[in-house]
């Protein structure tokens, strides 16, 4: 490994930071699906943010629309006071995003990250539905604040809560016990006098896990589970923040269930440009904020609504729902490939652009995640960026921006798989 | 009022919205202490974004480096990976910032809101000291996330939370009982073997609480309660938000006492132009963290780190912190005139650049708040914007820019006096 | 029915009063199986204080015993201080009752109630691991002080906690899921890193729930459970209170399963006489409480102590363990016809002097319970009193005492199968 | 020290033992104000129970009533099914007790515990309120399960919990800062806006603390307590269980302050004869409970309401209120003779039949409560049996039964005083 100028980080940067120590670089520039560093060396970058950059590095028509905006002095930080990036924000999100999508939705501005988000609809159900407990997936995570936190299933981030987490039950994701019929162990928490379990206001899932190592939800789930939800007055919160924005190959993600949540939270990519941004959606009757009952400094960052309305007309414009629909066959064929590199002890799973190599079987009698350490190590050689997830930190999730060539996207998925080989070779 | 096209706001954005009702009008551009709306007309900014525009509005040095980042498509996002612009920022802030006031911080990258940091240093402090309990001021605000608004006094955010509120002692202002000594009453909670009231992790608060009502901790108050929490073992925690970034007259504004805290909070003006971003700062023995242990998307938004140092390097090359301290004389002779309106009715506080015109007792039978909704509606009118802080919303908050020029800054606090003048007039 | 004097209940008693509502008569005497009332009227006792009268109403030799240490002015309340009633307790309970059955127990007295005794082992059990959570079944029933009341399944008895309740994962019975194995659902929450749910101190239950319904656990599973408390460094709590001293057929019903809890809850019967008494036993390891951590004013009462001795020679002179499993069969035979009264609509479970006739099949459109409490009427009228449990209160609750003569005892048997027979007909 | 047969103890009791450690001996026999000895030694009793021996060891009167209902075989256990015992002590308290005193009150019978009596009135309040939160005061004792033990302030003992309490916020007592308006000091935690204190369902004080190191509350204090709950809504309970019983010269606490609380809970010497018995009495519109919403095994032991009706009887024959004020004069002068021993460094403070002996000041580099230590040994070798509360557990309490004969009186606290001497002589 080449030599870094990283002093500053290690001396003066708390040991908390951790993405830096999987990508001993020091990255300058970016564009399209490309990273580069320092010593100028390029990454094709399927890491993408974590979900933020959904529209790739840097696009030219929202970098043209920011400069113009920040040269003319328009406003950039009102709080939630009325100006006009957020008005052509607002008009164009109901006419062109909600509306062709039968959807009629709310818009709250909360602070600008997922973890706000989540907390403004934990306290909106919690008030509308008057209960404190909230149902959340086990795998599921939904950000690292003290009230999204209790819903986070990841063990070290809940031990770092420092307090016990409660008003939340967490219940069984339907991949993890093929046996059971989640749903209806759900409707017996629900109706069993005796279970102990308290109802709750909502139920918070992604309809496709990614933290918990990539999970799409099946569709007859997400469709039993709005049903329940309605049967028993329970709100349904679909957290869209990292698989939304057409990730999976639709907008809102839960569109290829066919449902309608009472409450959606969005972040990451609705930034469009890798700008912080948040938005929660609601039913209009579920409206009962006060003024300014939850708010926050940076809920009016006109940047981002600039940002954010250039980047959903590139999504239209350019078909990026359809174009990752079409795609995902791409992804289906390379995982194929993955899993005959070691039958039956690579699982690969997903949708869209979004993808998961599972290798928890491949580290025998090596700590959990030693395998996908060496595929993530051997990428990063090989100029490729990939980030780990799930149980074990054994999955490498395969996230590429949406917006990528083919032979771009071909050749990153030939690299993880050349890294997955070298890996898991005897 | 001219009619305003606010429609897009009403039908869709969520009730929750608050400050648009105060100022009903649409802002399009801004510049120095100036905001401007789609009718051109400009107002003198007194309220400068809850205290995240420091340095006014789009000043032209930040800007320009904003442009000139985003021409080059320096990488925008990158979570906590290594970037130049984040190396240049950390070896900024230690060699310019800490180490010439003489301090010895580790920084911690959070989420870009001032309530994640507060989440953070939440964790550690608990984390670090293995209590659950934190002491907090009455009067306090620190966020609205389920950690930081079990901190938050407000009655209405409170019961926001939809859920019970622990791990958190209140204590009495220094203000509040002036017959009481407040720290001999910490003292007692902390020595008394029947108090029931938990030892915490950490003491934290504002070193002039905003939201309370802007009251100033007297110098004493702020260095007996370090010697309290060094006799006890307990972490101080300084949340700077609102107050730091020279607002006080000193870039932290805990430097006025003459202290150190253990954990230092940071948000709003250190994004420089309104840009969303946060800090933590800890003495280098508190970095228990764990790789990852507190995360967050947007942690790594690159621009906001342009725009920080670039605020900094304004900061010291034009010695705001001299220039606040140098002209509080022209707040307090205002204030006195303003006191002198309606004597023993009209109280005014403040420090530096932060101060409040008390109306409480100007009401009279009216409900609370009355007389200072009448102060802020006349001001706008005449062209300055000011919000209502405090109990019962009766403190209208005075809060310029600290780059204002003296003239601007004087026609503002005339247009104040003015609107003071006929709200309380017989 | 006839007139009875019960003005002084319903004028000044609270409505929380519960049991008197299925039972309007006032009764006054009672001896052995049965009780009587002002009346004269004789009612077979198929109910006994909830499991608190396992040796009958009044046996003599208690009797006796009380009387000649009330007589003699023996010391009657006397805290935790040392008197020669306790003292002879704790030997007889060491030398004839814990070391013949290969078993090393402290004993701890808390406050003579079954919840004080719960609430006592989860301190201890919180206190040894150092951790907050507690495993506990759903249908379980533990109390209904605050902290045994989190433990306790019933939705009304939950609610009237008037607070969140944490700190406690109910886990599926295994009666509930018969496709799941609920041990291997424990094991996944504690070994998946993204489970959601902390590590327990300890796994709480009845060995047979009662209030759940009447429902024994399975050997296998009491191993299983005590297996995995084991791999997992998780403590074992059996909470005996009601379905222990010989009711299940052995002393400990612990002991049906040859396992060895860590920490054992005792209270009704074990005060021999109806008398208010309760132990905890637990491992002379895990006795690391500090003197008077845990206390109560009534932890000393004497005339238990005498009671509760006088009860335990009872019980192993007259060899009450053997007769109770040598009898289960006669319920067993009851229980089968009654089941025929109605194939497939009547179930019955149960095990020693335990046993419970579910009618929830009964009950078609009416609310839950209709048919129970038919039966409970019905046989109130003709001289027998049971009472009803479990989900919905749809399952009768048979538990005679366990020194009841065999005709006696088929002459209840013979009442209750009248009854269901009346109150199931078409 | 004579050797004493206390090997079962030590080798099977757990270390939780308390009281046993001050008294190093085994007591056989007691009567009116004396306990005994194994070796037949005679003790005078100023501990009485911690409170639950008001009218001393074993009185005649009672015990006869005892025997005689024992050997009739009146009904023993009943839960809360109408008995003809329950039915005399319902109406005789009516008639009696509460009809004398002006006093309207619907009676619950909870666990015979006054923790579970704590515990009902605390669902109660917050079930009729609707509110979480509760207030209580700093030095208070309220019980030792999860919801009692939230009140309760030793920090020893809220330690035991293993979980973090809450729902309560605790306020200082009036003697603790002689500066501050306590009342005034709640009055703001509820009118201002910014407490961050939320409005409880109730305050719940002992009108004396026992605990808390003998603190009678000022007449004027609980009176203007019971305005502001008026003023607020907030029910006021009082815990009457340690300091009721005419203990303080009236058989209700709060007579003496001319005040009705909405709900008080009682226990300890209502039993009579050192019965567990408890009783929770409310306004007759508080009684909102859902039949069995709380309830418990032992609310139903017949023996106790026996005991305590005859109790009563003994208490109006005798006039044991008018006794204890009258005498309160012969403590008020043993106290000033205490005081003089070492003027300025002991305090003595009490009412009625409950005083206590501070030696805070007396323990100089010693660690807290070595004086009183010292003084309760030397009690004990003379004959007197007391023991130590409050801070730093240095209070001397002093807790007679309430028929002593004036001798026994005098002599009782005769060897006090002598072992006040001995113990802080220089």
């Amino acid at each position: 490994m080449r030599s870094q100028n990283t002093q500053a980080f290690e001396s003066y940067e708390s040991q908390v930071r951790s993405y830096c120590r999987s990508f001993p670089t020091v990255f300058t520039t970016a564009k399209g699906p490309f990273l580069y560093d320092e010593q100028g060396r390029e990454y094709i970058d399927f890491f993408c943010g974590a979900g933020a950059l959904n529209y790739g590095h840097n696009p030219d028509l929202i970098r043209d629309r920011l400069v113009e905006y920040l040269q003319k002095d328009g406003v950039m930080h009102a709080l939630d006071m009325y100006t006009s990036p957020k008005r052509e924000f607002i008009e164009f999100y109901e006419e062109k995003v909600l509306k062709p999508r039968g959807l009629s939705y709310k818009l709250q501005f909360p602070g600008p990250t997922g973890t706000n988000a989540v907390e403004a609809a934990l306290k909106l159900a919690r008030k509308v539905k008057k209960r404190q407990n909230i149902f959340a997936l086990m795998g599921a995570f939904h950000g690292m604040t003290l009230g999204s936190i209790a819903l986070t299933t990841d063990a070290a981030s809940r031990a770092g809560a420092g307090v016990s987490l409660g008003n939340v039950t967490h219940v069984p994701a339907p991949y993890m016990f093929p046996e059971l019929d989640t749903l209806q162990y759900m409707e017996t928490l629900l109706t069993d006098d005796h279970s102990g379990v308290e109802k709750p206001a909502a139920v918070i899932l992604e309809t496709t896990q990614a933290d918990g190592g990539i999970y799409p939800m099946p569709v007859d789930y997400l469709q039993g589970l709005r049903a329940l939800c309605d049967r028993h007055d329970i709100l349904l919160i679909v957290d869209d923040v990292q698989v939304g924005c057409a990730r999976t190959g639709w907008f809102f993600s839960f569109q290829r269930a066919g449902i309608v949540p009472d409450i959606v939270t969005q972040s990451k990519s609705i930034g469009g440009y890798g700008m912080p941004f948040a938005l929660v959606l609601f039913k209009p009757e579920l409206d009962l904020w006060e003024p300014g009952e939850h708010n926050g400094t940076f809920r009016g960052y006109q940047l981002s609504m600039i940002a954010a309305k250039a980047g959903l007309e590139m999504m239209l414009d350019q078909k990026v729902e359809e174009k990752v629909r079409a795609e995902e066959a791409i992804f289906a064929q390379a995982m194929e490939k993955i899993e005959a590199i070691a039958p039956g002890k690579i699982a690969t799973r997903g949708v869209g652009y979004v993808w998961g190599v599972d290798l928890a079987a491949c580290d025998g009698e090596n700590a959990p995640g030693t395998a996908s350490k060496r595929v993530l190590d051997l990428a990063f050689e090989k100029g490729l960026i990939v980030e780990r997830v799930g149980r074990g930190n054994s999955v490498v999730k395969v996230m590429p921006e949406l917006l990528i060539d083919q032979p771009t996207l071909r050749r990153g998925l030939d690299i993880l798989t050349e890294a997955v080989r070298e890996a898991v070779a005897p």
